[in-house]
């Protein structure tokens, strides 16, 4: 457990050396210059980030892959399962589902909510879809911790209020809108045309 | 133009100040603490970020609605139009092709390519799927400045070559892979399963 409070940014880059960790094998010894290299930053910021929850290094050698990936599995919190809902199964909804970075050992979308009775009942990409106007009374009998926004902005924020009423204590929100959620509920927006908005940005310097 | 470095957080809290004056007829007068409260920032923050490229307020009143969307369009450079190109029509990549937030007027896909055979040649939501072995001749004569990429891992290196071969300026990477590409050339990476691992850590503390 930290004792400081740990910046978004290095659980982000936890997250992406964990990735690049995967590609060696568990004895090889990794040095924080490698790493960086490998993902993109500087061998200080990589002891920085680590700094923060303790020490677990070989002093002037570097990192055992196997100890140091062991290590980032459980500050993350991947060596316990997750269940998540999905809300909104269009096409972006739809190709989440089937996305492998979310269907993993310790992630499983569970439930799938949508407003359109062509889909309730249906089973798609392998996850039943119920009605969404159910969300708060079916999550709170399926212990499901995270919720998964891809409806359309207009309601998106009543159907943040449904996942937390069901109990979710995380949302993942790809509706372009700024949701108003409990402090005690942790949220972070994928914003795609943001990110596409900020690229041509600088293309145009 | 700026005259300092522009941080790349307050381009993006542009983009979403944008979005939210959207909201409001153009000549409403609009104060920092109220832009500041929809999109969840300080005042401060709000008038830091419009310094950065000089002075539109009304001094102790606000900023008028039009006047300020205006100014943002043309700092982003939304005031002219991109054109794309998305490489893997698979799952995720026909969901974007789909997405509104990419289907603007300031926006266009022109084109799409894959390896599959069974794509290549066809119209998927709209746009033309050509071969991913043609990318540079391609690219090359139909101006795309933007390459989305929405393919596996292990082929989006070399897909993002075959992009800058081809002429872009920016990508747009939605694979779980660091690309190494020219210095001269803009990298946005998306990383879903980024954003899942680091929402999941927070929920553990």
């Amino acid at each position: 457990m930290p004792r400081f409070r740990v910046p978004e940014v290095t659980v982000e880059r936890l997250s992406i050396y964990l990735r690049a960790l995967k590609k060696f094998s568990d004895d090889r010894i990794i040095s924080s210059q490698d790493l960086a290299e490998i993902v993109g930053t500087t061998d200080a910021q990589v002891r920085k980030d680590f700094a923060y929850f303790g020490e677990f290094g070989i002093p002037g050698q570097g990192y055992r892959v196997g100890k140091l990936k062991e290590e980032i599995i459980h500050i993350l919190a991947l060596d316990k399962k997750w269940n998540l809902a999905l809300v909104g199964v269009g096409k972006l909804g739809s190709a989440l589902l089937a996305y492998p970075g979310f269907r993993r050992e310790e992630f499983k979308i569970k439930l799938a909510f949508d407003v359109d009775p062509g889909k309730i009942g249906k089973i798609i990409e392998g996850v039943r879809v119920e009605d969404a106007k159910r969300i708060p009374e079916i999550l709170s009998s399926n212990q499901i911790e995270v919720g998964i926004i891809t409806t359309p902005a207009e309601v998106a924020q009543e159907i943040a209020e449904k996942l937390v009423e069901g109990g979710v204590r995380g949302i993942l929100n790809f509706a372009p809108v700024r949701l108003v959620i409990p402090e005690n509920i942790k949220l972070k927006n994928v914003d795609l045309s943001m990110e596409l908005e900020t690229l041509v940005y600088f293309l145009s310097r």
